[in-house]
């Protein structure tokens, strides 16, 4: 049975300056937990009620009685199984190798935005998801949540990003900036190696990535909206992305 | 000044029965309000800090106390300016017109999602949003504010959406619907005038829709994700769309 002591411990992830000292994060909820298992990741502990350690056949579980795991989990409500799962090694910065390309958001601040746009790095078959220094932290249980388990196969690097987007330049790779006054994607022509940058949710590019070397793109506006979400903007062009790649 | 009355009945609205019983809903933030005032809607009362009105040049706001309109929004901090608006009266189900295309969403019940997709159905152009009779209220204040000021533009119909899609196939607009099984979206022609159906975050197409006259189209996927959000996979199909139709 898990105790009171791995209450506290599991809950003391919740925030990140203990995710930080532990090195640990949470994954929870059936699926993610699924995924979770599927992976290398390391497992420290797994908690859950009887009924879904039954279900998704975890014999390490710690069995914990509903009341407990509802406590242990960050969502609102329906809290069934939590993860203790130590966080990976950063993966080192890798420029995109011939005809792949890689996603980089700029100060991207919900964690859910960027868990979903992991989750379009991953569909779209980016190799990494660049971010920079300033963004979310990316073991936010929003953001592993969102995340759908992109987290698991696709390598998130935090970077300087107008230093990595230099790096990419001298390395011959292809740099496209969304930006509102880029010229309209469907007349670029879009070369890889690239590295497709997005902007923040309110203050678009930073003035470092800005001055860095690259092609602004926007993706054309047909109604009377300002802008797109950055999770939506990204699909929008990692779609005409591959559809010239193919 | 607001006083007590004023704070029990937006109070109210934070509730979907309060909303359909008054005909009202609310909206929130700095831009939210600054787009419905330059919109055709009713407005009914506007509560403000004092700071806020003269920012906003709010000249009708009631000045509230900001303790109380802490209480009065639904934002989890920072509330500052809520309205209380007429819903306007419902548009009725048009087809799209040539040359244009409409979205539809089959049973989305996230309110986020929600206002996303009004959002994405206001930059690409879509004629009308139409919703199934399942999908959650747009007059959510979770759906009012990620629309970012596209609901006051889109027109949403709620509507039997296998009745619907009857009526436009008979109209000769033709049908997309988008669904992991379908063809590769990048081998289909896309012709308009159209209507662009997505189904649920957790069920896809309902069984209604899953059976009604229309071609099924998908995403090609790259990696590992299993699926796209709806939202994400609404832009990237849009955008496909858009630069079919230039």
């Amino acid at each position: 049975m898990s105790g009171g002591g791995h209450l506290k411990r599991v809950r003391a992830l919740h925030q990140r300056k203990f995710r930080e000292a532990e090195g640990l994060f949470l994954v929870q909820g059936r699926k993610m937990v699924q995924e979770l298992l599927a992976s290398q990741l390391e497992v420290l502990e797994l908690h859950a009620t009887e009924e879904v350690s039954r279900l998704l056949g975890l014999t390490d579980a710690l069995i914990a009685p509903a009341h407990d795991l509802e406590r242990m989990g960050t969502f609102a409500h329906g809290n069934e199984v939590v993860a203790v799962v130590r966080k990976p090694v950063p993966s080192s910065l890798r420029l995109p190798s011939a005809g792949r390309f890689v996603l980089a958001v700029d100060d991207v601040s919900d964690p859910g935005n960027l868990g979903t746009l992991l989750r379009i790095a991953d569909w779209f078959g980016a190799e990494q998801l660049w971010c920079s220094m300033e963004s979310v932290e990316v073991w936010n249980p929003k953001c592993v949540q969102a995340s759908m388990g992109s987290l698991f196969r696709v390598a998130v690097v935090p970077t300087d990003l107008s230093s990595a987007l230099l790096k990419a330049n001298e390395g011959n790779v292809h740099i496209y900036k969304a930006e509102a006054s880029g010229a309209d994607v469907f007349t670029v022509e879009l070369v890889r190696p690239a590295v497709l940058v997005m902007g923040s949710e309110s203050h678009g590019l930073s003035k470092g990535v800005l001055d860095s070397p690259g092609t602004s793109i926007a993706i054309p506006a047909f109604g009377g909206a300002e802008s797109l979400n950055v999770s939506a903007a990204a699909a929008a062009l990692c779609m005409e992305f591959v559809r010239q790649g193919r």
